[in-house]
């Protein structure tokens, strides 16, 4: 028993030597120093306040949208990146110009409440109907038509509080389909619970799913003290009553343009390392965690890199992403334009979830590639950033990118608060700590430099999927 | 030196035993059971629950206070108190309709705001003017006329964090005089940071100083979020225009009511015990915290005395006060209607600083009453209540009173969070924890219980004031 444990010993240990021994001392070392000298700065912290500041807000298909455009190229040719450039992305918009939601039976009591990004407004003058409480979207969808019919749904499931924001995805089901799927039972408008953590009383927007030849219903989040609120006024047993007007517009198609910035390789200049994060946000708040922290932090990264006496082996790309909020569009038309070149791209990583600290590296690379993953942890680990799962999505704007076989890595973020404030009108920029941007920009640096200075490939494009298809059968 | 501390020690003891033999044995104990059971219950939270939801917010002046009225006699009639009725107060209201700040110049930005109580409204359409930055009311006071005069004057100073709110009389004088001096000065309006301690992007209404002879500019608080984002939009070096349109109204008179219900003393009817809270609430939140948690703590202390076999030897009242938010109208009232007869006051005192926990009690009484007050302090010792300060003012809505001779006793509670939702649309049910308005209704309950059986009154009147004068000789 001893010999055998002695012997898994030598293996672990020969194995760990191997994956140190991939990238050569003086990458190594540069590593360290770029990791040192992130810590030392603010993490771009200087770039989300200008761009919050200077711009704010900034809604996918609005005047403001196309001044964060403007703002971005003037940013990165003003850093010297080596080339940047824009490349077009079309998609269908929606603004909104007010909401109102009001208890009108059996008291008169407004709720604080956001439009769902995609909502048809309601008639002038609003809509008024007695309100149905339902658990959740599987109660709705279980729901009689008749209990339903000619009603204000109203559908009541809290998200429990996450470190990784797994709890996103059950919850966000009443978002995206609630709309939809009470438009086929008859109701008449959609009120649901926000999708957010905090107690505090704003209501949390988002998209429902974007689909042009479904009916939608009008619909609105309100905050959770006002969904409380509505619980206990139904809870008094009487019929509860609620008015909801809507204003919004939508347009077929507008242009906007995801940003790219190029640190030209020096070996292997048509290989690209793809860092990404999205330029645009909701329109309530001024779009600091979501995602001004990634833009600070991929750019930090980028500059910490730019300023090195040697350029890296392969390319990096900073990818400023548009539209990601209210549809990914900006990752599409990525994906669409690049993924017959996908062999060439190296790896994938979005910032796209606050500023809070990464605490786990994960990546979806070939197999021969996962050692200098877990080399490149070693490298990490003095941020405090553990080895995770052999998987990874990459972030939002990459997720139409993993069906062609995109490699990606996952820094993965505590995201313990990021619900409190995402898609609310309180994200802003005393929302984010310096430190933590640091630690993430630090991140970024080692992942980008080291996987641009790998001594191989981390198999995008056929030979994942392969490789993919093959553990499948 | 040991003779002189042992005699010394003595002495403190034997004042220890004096004071507490004030109290008869089964009067301790009572106090100690009141203790004890209001620790076990949730301090009136029902009360508050059911005040928020079926009235919610109940700006004085306005339909909500009238329902307010007549759901607290019915509630104080259900109860059973002895005698449950109802005293005039006249005041002129003001409510709002809407109120929009936008920064126009060098972005356009919207700042999250809310008007201030008597601000008059801007002509429609608002006024437009660029921005004159100054650090607090003083450094209004000092500017030259040349340097506001047709300006838009941003007061940007910021209220501290404290645990007894000290903070925020020096910092409210932005909001309660600003508009008045710069309207002095030739401004056209006034903006200034929220006097609030939160980061959360709530904007803080309240009242500026009410002289109807003065000329008040239109003035609207934004969060203090937003004024972080119009200091550094000042910081620019360009500049900076404000957009402010206020809509709101006043009336010159409006009739509401103090609502007072007694347990009627057994054996000196005519001396009260005067526990206080406010009725009425700003209109954005539901006046959960301001102030129902005082309706709450002071109506279980009460239903707890009420709940006793006997009844106290001195009567108690419980008051709740109208219109305190916008000029302590309701208190104003009280005072003089019964400033005549505070020789029969055995004490005022008001619960209005939300639901934190009670941690130290002071008074204003008479020389011989404060070995009394050190009595009842030790029955509240356990409840983690220290002794203060020999000094109180018995909360807002007995200020009016003091110049009478009102005896007071503070009940002094932790604030430290209470100015982040003080005052917001974000103050609502969900603040508050039922286990800290257990402590407070305790704390009361054995205040007015002890107060009630004292073997000696406070001194309210001209005995109190006569000594004041004396020793301020």
């Amino acid at each position: 028993m001893r010999l055998i444990l002695s012997a898994l010993l030598i293996i672990a240990l020969s194995m760990e030597t191997r994956a140190a021994d991939l990238f050569n001392e003086r990458d190594l070392e540069i590593a360290r120093e770029l990791r040192e000298l992130a810590m030392s700065r603010d993490g771009g912290f200087d770039v989300v306040e200008d761009l919050t500041t200077r711009i704010g807000p900034r809604l996918a298909g609005t005047e403001d949208d196309a001044r964060a455009v403007a703002w971005a190229v003037d940013l990165l040719n003003d850093l010297g990146f080596d080339r940047v450039w824009k490349e077009p992305v079309t998609f269908p918009t929606w603004s909104r110009n007010f909401e109102r939601v009001r208890v009108t039976s059996p008291v008169e009591q407004r709720m604080e409440a956001l439009a769902i990004g995609y909502s048809p407004a309601t008639p002038e003058g609003g809509i008024e109907a007695e309100v149905v409480m339902l658990d959740d979207l599987d109660a709705l969808i279980a729901a009689e038509p008749e209990d339903v019919e000619g009603r204000i749904v109203f559908i009541r499931n809290r998200m429990e509080r996450s470190r990784d924001g797994s709890s996103y995805g059950p919850a966000v089901q009443a978002r995206a389909r609630g709309a939809i799927v009470a438009a086929e039972k008859g109701a008449v408008g959609v009120i649901i619970r926000s999708i957010g953590t905090s107690t505090n009383r704003f209501a949390h927007t988002g998209g429902m799913r974007f689909d042009l030849g479904q009916r939608r219903l009008p619909a609105a989040a309100i905050s959770n003290p006002d969904a409380d609120q509505l619980e206990r006024l139904v809870g008094l047993g009487e019929p509860v009553r609620l008015q909801m007007e809507i204003d919004a517009q939508k347009t077929e198609a507008y242009t906007s343009h995801n940003v790219i910035a190029e640190i030209t390789g020096a070996k292997y200049p048509e290989k690209i390392v793809a860092l990404g994060a999205h330029l645009d946000s909701w329109d309530v708040g001024t779009g600091a965690l979501d995602d001004g922290a990634g833009i600070a932090i991929i750019t930090e990264a980028g500059r910490l890199i730019l300023d090195l006496e040697q350029r890296p082996d392969r390319s990096i790309h900073l990818i400023f992403f548009a539209a990601e909020e209210i549809g990914l569009w900006g990752g599409r038309a990525w994906a669409e334009k690049h993924h017959e070149n996908f062999e060439n791209l190296q790896l994938g990583a979005e910032s796209d979830f606050g500023a809070g600290p990464v605490y786990e590296i994960g990546a979806r690379v070939v197999d021969e590639a996962w050692p200098v993953i877990k080399a490149i942890q070693r490298e990490l680990e003095p941020l405090g950033i553990a080895l995770g799962r052999r998987q990874a999505s990459g972030g939002p704007d990459f997720l139409p990118s993993l069906p062609h076989g995109l490699a990606v890595v996952d820094l993965r973020q505590d995201g313990t608060t990021y619900f409190d404030y995402h898609h609310t009108e309180n994200d802003t920029l005393d929302k984010i700590d310096p430190d933590d941007l640091a630690q993430n920009a630090a991140a970024y640096a080692v992942l980008a430099w080291l996987a641009a200075q790998s001594p191989i490939d981390f198999g995008s494009g056929p030979a994942l999927l392969e490789q993919e298809r093959a553990s499948a059968d």
